[in-house]
């Protein structure tokens, strides 16, 4: 990885600032638990994972600054809705703090997190990769990679670990409007790591499906309830219902902290509505007639019936899901 | 209607500069058959209807300019190879110019193409208002409206209809990257003309047909062939693929002239592809990482079997859209 999403020293979070990928490479160096808060909402730092690891250094960057740590977790909590890995590293963090809640004891709490991340993801690209034939092409949407976790990815550690065993892939990497996930973050780290990746509108998967040129697909997800229907980015159910219909699998990779148990199914899923400013503007262009509404959903729900496999570092599900979840919670 | 996007006055032809629009209208004034081309291949005009009149509108400029007929038909006919009315234009010109090469005779026979388009447009749109009910939630696809024909529309034209009839609806236009002649171009038309539109990201169809905030989809047709396949803008297989799942009828709304009985099914339809800067760019504002590729498809193919209705001005075809196109064929 010759790139880090998120990194650490004491009382100072550093952030790959996503928001300026593909054309600049940059970091923010973080002090403060609002900056932190910001940073997360305007997506200087995204994806289920990272955004989990985040507000974990947050709270010790809170711990460094004397500041309230309730105050601070308040803070953290309500940046963003839909990725459950928010709550479960500051629960986390909080019960850690409870503990001993010194700067240099919620340093190494949130380092865990980071540490255990990234196990969790090397896991899952070495399960995952058995999916994977070789000479496949393959199909992710938005950017479930090393700019979305501690390290590797989820969907993209799949693809590295297919790639480190010499196996002949393709990535197809659908572009993800509104924010462009898949061409400006998904394209520049697997460019970067010297994987042939190739850039789709939204609106060709179908096309390139019918003409068989698709083998499967792969995405993260950003939470996973107990009967395995998945939230993720907007547009992944159009890609997993689309896979169904031209008979490729469609697999999705999340660490365990992305499952949530509380949640029965998809529709307990509270889904982010962000400014649709994001769809009718890009950099100062106006995309759409001034005084046209847009919708701005920033997830979907995926069934579960719809999911052919969910590789976890615990294991992959199987089919039905929520069968295959209800066994490795278990675990 | 307050504009046109194709006009005509001897000799001249007139060009709302769709590459401009929302934020700029402006027309073009195109003397020369080189230059009326070029408009064609930049998308200045785009939508079959539309370019079939403005090319025949071409031939009847290089009348008055005195250039060679049939080099100006070979010039037009190579700029888009999907759309088969562009043919079907230059060939009925051309018919006309064996009976009268004059100017003034190809002036008429251009606007006779005009005008019977124009009357087909209003005749679907009465057709296909039968298919709205009251209340309805539209879907549709890229620009099938007065900017792609004549005048009216052929897709929007049956949202007119319906508008005019006094039914209370709500038009979803895709945004349909990477050209984005939804957000641009049908956003523009039917907020111009008082109708509720709100754009949606192409990924975003999914979403809301789960939630059953849609009740069908209407889009138009670049090209049809004699089994009932539909090949039209990027994006629309996605979309029909998506209403069946989600059992919502998806309507196609065509002028006569997209009809190609030549061609047995989609797959012997030729699929125009586009430079990938059209993905890669936004107005000079790089969305990929420099050396990326990307993939530029401007059209897909729907099999008929997911059109639950083709509507042209001869009637409409219901299922099996191939018999019904056999049966209307004798008309």
């Amino acid at each position: 990885m010759s790139f880090r999403a998120v990194d650490y020293r004491p009382g100072v979070l550093l952030l790959l600032d996503q928001t300026r990928l593909p054309t600049v490479e940059t970091y923010l160096e973080l002090r403060d638990v609002e900056a932190i808060a910001v940073a997360i909402e305007q997506l200087v730092v995204r994806g289920a994972p990272a955004i989990g690891v985040a507000a974990a250094y947050g709270i010790a960057v809170a711990a460094h600054r004397g500041l309230d740590l309730a105050t601070a977790d308040a803070r953290l909590r309500r940046t963003r809705p839909t990725a459950v890995n928010l709550m479960w590293a500051l629960d986390r963090m909080a019960l850690a703090a409870t503990l001993d809640p010194s700067p240099q004891a919620l340093d190494q709490a949130a380092q865990r997190i980071f540490d255990e991340d990234a196990a969790a993801c090397a896991r899952i690209g070495e399960l995952g990769a058995e999916l994977i034939p070789d000479g496949a092409t393959i199909l992710t949407h938005c950017n479930a990679g090393a700019l979305a976790t501690s390290l590797h990815g989820t969907a993209l550690a799949v693809v590295r670990a297919a790639h480190a065993q010499k196996k002949r892939i393709r990535v197809f990497a659908d572009e993800t409007r509104p924010v462009l996930q898949g061409a400006r973050l998904t394209a520049w780290e697997l460019h970067r790591d010297g994987i042939d990746v190739t850039v789709i509108p939204d609106g060709a998967v179908a096309h390139f499906l019918g003409l068989d040129m698709i083998d499967l697909a792969i995405v993260g997800a950003d939470r996973i309830a107990k009967n395995g229907d998945v939230a993720n980015k907007i547009g992944t159910r159009g890609v997993a219902c689309l896979c169904r219909a031209h008979g490729r699998p469609f697999y999705v990779a999340a660490p365990w902290s992305t499952v949530d148990l509380t949640k029965k199914s998809g529709t307990e899923i509270p889904i982010e509505m962000r400014d649709p400013k994001e769809v009718t503007e890009l950099k100062g262009v106006a995309l759409c007639p001034p005084g046209v509404l847009a919708l701005n959903p920033a997830f979907d729900v995926t069934p579960a019936a719809w999911v052919s496999d969910l590789i976890t570092e615990r294991g992959r599900t199987g089919q039905p899901v929520g069968l295959g979840l209800a066994k490795l919670s278990g675990a």
